[in-house]
């Protein structure tokens, strides 16, 4: 509980930009996905790193949690208020600082979108290639060290992260890494902060790196017999070592939700979607070279669409998928999985879950960011009911340790946050013993987003 | 000072594998830049996880410090036992445990050398890019977090090892990271282990990425009118997107150097090396890109090298520079500076820095890896000369102070080890007090490659 005397030198800190209103602190109670937390007790909404340093201090004193929020698209439940305490709210913190184009890098602050970055960026010939599909804040991405249909060929927020400015607990401010391309000046910091979840310290600041727009650009619609047949060619593809600049997949289910959704007519069959960026010809011979692959594993359809506007609607379309799929079972909301196996295991494992799924009672579309071997079942449940509730759990925590067995891990994109920390021990054995005292020396108090990710 | 107790128990458990000869202890007290160290009590040599953690948990019981060592090629006195202790020679467990062609992947040992990697590679299509110059282990690149030549196009270590294993302090087993190419569970252990020099840990077993051996290779010398031109070429290269393999500086001295060493007769001025990888077709428009940039900077030579013996002997005398440099003033050890700026900030920094050299009584040759800013001045002292010692030292600690003014670090791919500890509190201020309270979280008595790296 917030005592009296916290909330009044946070009242003197941030003014009106702190509220206990009550429609404030359920907005922030709130995520995208099943999980749901008790409301924070207060929400601030800094503007400066003073400011947050000055929060953190406060917090030290006073022994009350601190929760980062950016945009509130995490689908773990990363930034709800578990144990109370205060939401910090970095919506007031999402200006762009500095693009610097001759080092193709830019800093910004934790609450700006990437898409609003991107608008930003438009007229620099420069962009910022992470998309986890959300338009989420680049310190919610950052912290769950987010990646996204790009990140087959410009990597994720690991690859993408330069250098940070971080407030700990306590209130000390540091700065992680430089605005040089690499560096072997100790440990890395900046690593460490990324997927951190906000449980060692707030990103008040980031260095992101950024990359030419591509001169061409060309996108495909691929369907297949089966789902093994796509997936196949998914892995041929990636094996041959093609640049690949997106390639997603989509069953048969989440091409009639999208179809439904963003009304399109593409054929109800397994469907690649594949993105090639380059010079003109370079773009080219990528396509040529996936159309001779697409058509040995027997492709049944192919469909340029290298206008912008096309793409931008097929791409529009696959961003759109999963409320798409949402809308597909009214009155369902998602346990949305997310597991990361090896590309050679990755038809295996996109087939056992859809064999257990088709199982179960439950529909569940798969769909993902098959090039990293990265893919979603999205379980659609009626979360007042105990069985589908109970049935979805099983599922998630089947496909988990199916994961595990075939060499991958829990979580490729979303992170840990409160879903999935009960299988963190399964994965990582010791090393999770090895977080948590981390976790314990930059932040002893257990301040720092307390209850998530670490033992 | 190893009690008896501890010999006696480090006897037991390695047998002849255990050395406290003198020549094995001097051999270890060695590196291969102007740092020495006082010799280790003992060095060891051992063939397995299980005997490493059985020595990490002696090392607890008995209170002496932990070095591992791999080829010692290390510039910064990284595995020198300053305090003692026994000294880990990696040369025992160096083998290629699992090479996964389909997931381009492969597990090793720490102490296998990358050279010896890649003779194991040739036959599958793939290669593992990151090149340092020296031929040195797997294991030390890992802890250096190295680079060199080819990180401008593949990364460096930090981008390509997925996966670990890790003897900790006290002898407890981890594994970080899994065969998968992502994921966002949990914090990034890899991560802190990549660069850590030793002190949280040992290495056991390496995940590293492998890379598709280009379809076709080309590379080029191109001479230059001056240092300003040469540098404002690679600035120009790398902000126009061109995907260079490899793009080296060799200032005029250094190419004098290397010509004495390597029977080359390359013009005795600035020069480029690069090199393109590639389809055919790929690689011939980027050769012809890079050609009317270098012309438009005033170029004054261009010799190509497609034939893969002329491109090995152009490289071969790229990376002897170090020892041709050694050899350019006889009875001299070097101190290899190491800085790393960003790109936009180049010519300045290495104008600056060639100044600063003219003005001093050493000479000082300037090479590297500018493609990502980095660039070494070997400074050449007699070590005896007290006054040609403190010359150099002021000299780095100037092109340090430089590098951090304009924005970059201290090293770019040496790492921080004996020689660099000073500057961290410049580079890193507080976060430099963090990596210390993440080292005592890992390390409470200290054990692991002590006095190196943290406060």
């Amino acid at each position: 509980m917030l005592a009296p005397g916290a909330l009044a030198a946070l009242s003197e800190l941030f003014g009106p930009r702190l509220s206990t209103a009550g429609a404030v602190l359920a907005q922030h109670a709130q995520s995208e996905s099943l999980i749901a937390g008790p409301p924070p007790e207060a929400v601030v909404f800094p503007e400066t790193t003073a400011e947050v340093a000055a929060l953190a201090r406060l917090s030290a004193e006073h022994g009350f949690p601190l929760v980062g929020w950016g945009a509130g698209t995490s689908l773990e439940g990363h930034a709800l208020a578990l144990q109370g305490g205060v939401t910090v709210d970095f919506a007031r913190m999402d200006r762009v600082l500095d693009i610097r184009a001759g080092d193709m890098i830019v800093r910004v602050q934790p609450g700006l979108s990437r898409e609003a970055l991107n608008r930003e960026l438009r007229t620099t010939g420069l962009f910022f290639p992470v998309d986890p599909g959300a338009n989420a804040s680049l310190g919610g991405m950052a912290s769950t060290r987010a990646s996204g249909t790009t990140a087959v060929r410009y990597g994720t927020m690991r690859d993408n992260v330069l250098a940070l400015e971080v407030v700990l607990a306590g209130g000390e401010v540091i700065r992680t890494g430089s605005a040089a391309a690499k560096s072997s000046a100790g440990y890395d910091l900046t690593g460490l902060f990324v997927g951190a979840e906000g449980t060692l310290g707030l990103i008040t600041e980031l260095t992101l790196r950024l990359h030419g727009q591509p001169e061409a650009v060309s996108a495909a619609a691929c369907s297949f017999p089966g789902l093994a047949a796509a997936v196949d060619c998914v892995i041929a593809t990636i094996q041959s070592g093609l640049p690949m600049a997106r390639i997603e997949f989509l069953d048969a289910a989440t091409v009639a939700a999208v179809n439904a959704h963003s009304r399109l007519t593409l054929p109800l069959s397994p469907l690649l979607l594949v993105e090639f960026h380059g010079s003109p010809a370079a773009v080219e011979e990528q396509a040529a070279r996936f159309g001779e692959l697409a058509a040995a594993f027997g492709q049944t359809g192919f469909q340029w669409a290298s206008a912008t506007e096309d793409r931008s609607r097929l791409w529009a379309a696959r961003h759109a998928a999963y409320h798409a799929i949402l809308a597909s079972r009214p009155g369902c909301l998602a346990m949305v999985t997310d597991v990361c196996v090896p590309i050679s295991q990755l038809a295996r494992a996109v087939e056992e879950t859809a064999a257990d799924i088709a199982a179960s009672p439950l529909p569940g579309p798969i769909l993902g960011h098959v090039g990293d071997g990265n893919f979603h079942a999205i379980l659609l449940v009626h979360p007042q009911d105990p069985a589908e509730v109970a049935a979805a759990k099983a599922l998630a925590t089947r496909m988990a340790d199916r994961a595990l067995r075939l060499g991958g891990t829990i979580t490729g994109e979303h992170g840990i946050g409160a879903g999935k920390r009960g299988l963190m021990a399964a994965e990582h054995g010791a090393g999770w013993q090895a977080m948590g005292r981390i976790k314990t020396a930059l932040d002893p108090m257990g301040l720092m987003n307390p209850g998530k990710l670490v033992p």
